[in-house]
């Protein structure tokens, strides 16, 4: 798989894959033992902390000049040219048993493309700034380093998110040897970056049953969760007649059976609505269910659809509330707006993808990424590469060597293009 | 509510309500103790067999002859007539935290019959004998008391059986004072009866909600009970569109919507389709759902209905299974033909009936009694009387004393015209 030596001044650049795989390898030895399968990179832990110090290294030996900030994420700068930064990279860390690409292979890319462009002697008009955020999986519920980095940490959760063993997120960076008490340092003046560039698997299967390497994302969906309660009556299922039930899962079933009729009304080809999560009471196979919980995560790129989603999901609740003469209860869990990549940034992809003779279909993401948090902060936007069978956050995860190539190189010159030399 | 004292020798003969509410207070002590609500008489616990002591005691009172059989049924013969007997009675067991009606009140109010006509100095044509069955709840899984007397009883089930902590059924036996290797022994030859009635609650919401008094059972429901499993491909459900999901619920929930319409086209106003337990595989809200594990019992009082029930049952799973991509399995826990009350006894209940006045409706019954047993024994039947809202297994399981003065009143006059004399 090596490819031949840079063609230095030679057409167009193009990045090492054989280096790209050895930096890989390099970092996933932090987060891999005997102890589990996969990947376990997770945020604060000692894996993770050693990544850190790691990437700081190689971004030394690149000549960058790398740090760690107040909140574990590892920043390395080339000072190049003149005024605002183009950033780029993606999160260090890993769900548990994770694999070995997710978040990881948007850092080592941005590795790969700055020292590609060193050794073609290019000299970029901006700096150029490579980031490996922290905590972005979530383990204490929001996407801290990138968080912290556009200034959207809210205090009260920094306070008291916990982990699900009850770890305080604050007492996991103190054992990590950070001082909680300084995270809003990490927050970045917006007048230092011009714009964010991540690259990351798709995490779902779209790219791969098209067959195409490469994709470019228009924004982050944007979702609400709500957790719905449905309350009959549990009776014998015996001896109560059909037509006497009060049955909250027949309740569930008919709303669940009316998701397709929504999405054709009034959703969109990024819509997604999921019933992942029921539980039913007293859920015994003789007992007519009185009760059913159960959540329903809606998602599209547009607010306006979002909204017309929700009225109609409420609707139809309603309504099968009367039909089965259940009590109905929504609560509203969280509500996120969906985040447009900046149209700019898609552009640039678009025109380096044209220029690199690629088809780089422009889709949603229906997964929260960095660049979500990083868009409050600069013109941000990302490319997928694909993950074979949609699957992630398993040791699984896969990406072919060839996508993982063409995707870099549409890295690569979106980023000389931004930061003002291609 | 005390009725005045029998009118002996004048017109027809009534139960005394006051001797059978005093008894019904006398037994429910066994299995009513501070340490949990309700009536907690658990087949061969302390409480059922203090309670067996108790009713042979007062059959003895009323001068019967009896005993307790090789399986803990209590059996009090009135050797009066001649030729087979005439037996009825109901369970003395309960459910935890059950009410105090649910079996009991068809033993107190056979005692109650008997002890009716004795003071009337009514002489049966054949002898009469009351029975307290023993494990009619199930604790075991089985009706152990009415399947040894019918000759029910698989011996493999009967040694292994045990109780949800595990406990053996034998060693249960052991401890209430039974002899297990015995119970072969509770056999009843079938040409030493010639009818089997019963009285019990409805335990459904049908006679409470027509405002009748009592109803006439044309038989025990066949069930049967499928363990499905459908899977799909549990994926991340913002990353995977619509239409490139395996979501096994989807599949169980077009399943669960098409229930009315499979009644509709094949079932019977006497059909029950439920799905009642349903475990979803991850279950997580952010996951769509990738296996779904559900049960599905059937329940009609025709054998040729409940074939066409599962047929279109097993059809529809299919069309959902392949409708969402998904594996279908379905295992057939059970199948129980339905168990019709004899003709004879219903119209003899019927005939009664008209005789009392009574709007007497003929119903199925979607639990199962005593009574499917004894059917394979000799010619059974019973009645029904209201379950308030339909409620049982449970301390609020109620109903109103002048519908159990009448439903005694009609089982009084059944079994004398049973017996030889009315």
């Amino acid at each position: 798989m090596a490819k031949d030596a840079p063609r230095k001044g030679s057409g167009r650049p193009e990045i090492r894959l054989d280096r790209l795989q050895a930096r890989l390898d390099a970092v996933n030895r932090f987060g891999t033992d005997e102890s589990a399968p996969g990947i376990n990179r997770l945020s604060f832990s000692e894996a993770d902390m050693s990544a850190r110090e790691w990437l700081a290294e190689e971004m030394t030996q690149l000549g960058l000049d790398a740090r760690l900030d107040a909140v574990g994420n590892v920043v390395g700068r080339w000072d190049t040219g003149s005024g605002p930064a183009v950033m780029l990279g993606s999160h260090l860390d890993s769900v548990p048993q994770g694999g070995n690409l997710d978040g990881v292979l948007g850092v080592i890319a941005a590795l790969e493309c700055v020292e590609t462009a060193m050794e073609h002697d290019i000299a970029p008009g901006s700096p150029i700034e490579i980031v490996g955020t922290s905590e972005e999986e979530g383990r204490f519920g929001g996407m801290l380093g990138a968080q912290a980095m556009a200034g959207l940490v809210d205090p009260d959760w920094f306070e008291n998110a916990r982990d699900d063993t009850g770890t305080l997120m604050s007492d996991a960076m103190r054992a990590a040897g950070l001082d909680p008490s300084v995270w809003s340092q990490a927050r970045r003046d917006p007048s230092g970056l011009k714009a964010f560039l991540e690259l990351h698997i798709e995490q779902g299967p779209v790219l791969d049953r098209a067959g195409k390497p490469v994709g470019i994302v228009e924004g982050i969906s944007g979702v609400f969760n709500w957790g719905v309660t449905l309350t009959g009556e549990a009776n014998h299922a015996g001896t109560t007649p059909m037509d006497l039930r009060r049955d909250a899962f027949r309740g569930l079933a008919d709303f669940s059976a009316a998701i397709p009729g929504i999405i054709d009304a009034v959703g969109t080809p990024a819509t997604r609505l999921t019933v992942g999560k029921v539980n039913l009471y007293p859920n015994f196979p003789h007992t007519v269910p009185g009760l059913v919980e159960f959540v329903v995560i809606g998602r599209d790129m547009e607010l306006a659809v979002m909204s017309a989603l929700a009225e109609a999901c409420r609707e139809q609740l309603r309504a099968v509330a009367e039909k089965h003469d259940l009590e109905l209860s929504v609560d509203q869990a969280s509500w996120l707006e969906p985040t447009p990549c900046h149209a700019d940034i898609i552009a640039a992809f678009r025109s380096q993808a044209l220029e690199l003779g690629l088809d780089a279909p422009v889709m949603p993401s229906g997964a929260g990424h960095d660049t979500q948090m990083m868009a409050y902060l600069t013109r941000a936007g990302m490319i997928f590469v694909p993950s074979r069978q949609g699957v992630s956050h398993a040791p699984e995860e896969f990406t072919d060597w060839k996508d993982i190539e063409i995707g870099c190189n549409l890295l690569l010159h979106t980023l000389l293009e931004l930061s003002g030399r291609d």
